[in-house]
């Protein structure tokens, strides 16, 4: 068979600000792959059909000296994220032609996998579209699964406010916290996106471009749960909103990832207010939870009992221009790259 | 029989910065009591025999309608804190003459309590001197040990950091690490306060007036438990040398009381590290290990097992300039006012 086209995504600088499509990461149509005879070397042939564009992937696009919990995008080559591919060849046994496997991918066309390393096979037993395992069944939806778990304690009739309540971590969150019976303050960027949070059942949903958000918690708090994807000048506003006792999820702050963030303020308040506050990286939560994770969103998700949204690009060649969507939130629901139908 | 002089200490105006002797507070001496015949209406009569000095007194100087966690202390009136008092007479049945009582103590030589509301009658088992119920076997020795219990997730090998280690609450902490197997780095604010936080176990002790913190920690960390009696500047160094996972115990943040905190710089580090910050008031602790800590820390006091440090000033009219030196952290160990001896 003639050699197919092996588009990729390059890291090809380290941003100082926003990450600029067509600078900080390059499309790249040159290369091709001879998919029936490319050598596997024991491992595999992976087919990328969905990816990811998540907010924690600017924190990837820097010099390697700085460290962090994820490493550095390595420059000149194919940035990653989580998706979801078919194989079309394997010399592995354990891995079949066919199958679907999701992890972090390499933004190109195709890739050759040495094992499953850092990969697991999707059964997909309840027909969702591959993109959902990249969001609400995903990585964005263990996040909030998991961390609403772990550290909400939440109780019945208690308030909770979340931030990015439009995208896939937030949406969900604010469907678990109405499950748990609290009231729910839901914060994001678009009109669009408040009338989705109000449609998944947030009591109190807002615009924090048009809307202040201080006075929205001193009129609908105190709060007991704070959601934080956005860090700065919210998490301060939401210390000073905080219940005594309330409990802090850490799991972005994405005001901070472009511009530097800005100090926080009101951090002695954690001490006279009895606040926890929690960070967490996913990954350190899924041993204990992944098996109950599968083993009920994905059900939910296809019954329609819990909501996503998503707003899916076609082709590697808007990875660039969507990663900056991302970053700056003018995307409309959980970013989502279409590399291939199946 | 004569009246007797009846001092007090009053809350004489709020300070701007840093408590003024004679101006926050003011010793009077003009008041007197006639211990034999003054009306009990029920209640019974207390003789102060120790106060306590401590950090949080400054957050209660303030004007009524600042909130907090402690309600603000009355113009006017006598200020209060922790001490020891003796009975001197009863209409209480459950109280006796001779008794020794607990609690929030009015800053008076005598004083008439109603009931045994926010008191505690104490046994005195091992014969400790009752200045050490106001220390070590009190408030600052109940929030080190049921917060390091509570909070402190300690494990054989990893490396604590202890802020103002000299203290009664740090020393403490020290102590309750070593027992836990911990590597301890401790910081105090002299070189005499050095040497007891090397006598009771730090592996690290060092003066921070003379010393870079960020230094220390840089040389001596990653930390795995950070205990916070100072915030600000210390605790973004902190933030830059924890450990992933890592548990810090928000007791208090000195370093803002009086000059307004320095904002933190760093709080981006507690979703990458995935850190947990727990803010507490030990009286909401208290329900959980109080039966507990008297079962066990008085006894390993008086033995020796636990070590403690003391500076006993006598007379009320010492009350303002003590309360200037725990602020400034001029004062050399656990700061108590003795009123009388018995």
């Amino acid at each position: 068979m003639s050699p197919t086209r092996n588009a990729r995504v390059l890291f090809n600088s380290v941003p100082t600000g926003f990450p600029e499509p067509g600078k900080t990461t390059v499309y790249d149509d040159t290369k091709t792959i001879d998919v029936d005879n490319v050598s596997l070397d024991g491992g595999f042939l992976v087919k990328t059909l969905v990816l990811s564009i998540d907010p924690y992937m600017r924190g990837r696009m820097r010099a390697p000296e700085a460290k962090s919990y994820s490493p550095p995008f390595t420059l000149g080559e194919p940035i990653a994220s989580h998706g979801v591919g078919v194989v079309v060849r394997s010399e592995l046994p354990e891995v079949k032609q066919g199958d679907h496997i999701y992890g972090l991918l390499s933004h190109e066309e195709y890739s050759v996998r040495k094992n499953l390393e850092g990969l697991t096979t999707i059964k997909n037993e309840h027909n969702l579209p591959w993109s959902v395992y990249v969001g609400a069944a995903g990585m964005p939806g263990k996040t909030a699964y998991m961390a609403w778990k772990e550290y909400s304690k939440a109780n019945n009739g208690e308030t909770a406010f979340v931030t990015t309540g439009g995208g896939p971590v937030g949406s969900l969150v604010i469907q678990l916290a109405k499950l748990d019976g609290l009231k729910v303050i839901a914060s994001a960027g678009s009109d669009e996106k408040v009338k989705f949070m109000e449609s998944i059942g947030a009591d109190v949903a807002f615009n924090y471009k048009t809307t202040n958000t201080a006075e929205v918690l001193e009129k609908h708090g105190p709060i007991d749960v704070y959601w934080d994807n956005v860090g700065g000048e919210v998490l301060d506003q939401a210390l000073v909103a905080a219940n005594t006792g309330a409990r802090f999820i850490e799991c972005g702050m994405i005001s901070g990832y472009n511009t530097g963030g800005k100090p926080i303020q009101n951090m002695m308040l954690v001490v006279g207010k009895s606040l926890s506050i929690n960070g967490f990286i996913v990954t350190r939560l899924q041993p204990k939870y992944d098996a109950e994770f599968y083993a009920t969103v994905p059900a939910k998700l296809a019954n329609g009992e819990l909501k996503y949204t998503e707003e899916i690009s076609n082709g590697l060649d808007k990875v660039g221009d969507v990663i900056l969507a991302v970053q700056k939130g003018t995307n409309k629901a959980k970013a989502v790259i279409k590399v291939a139908d199946n």
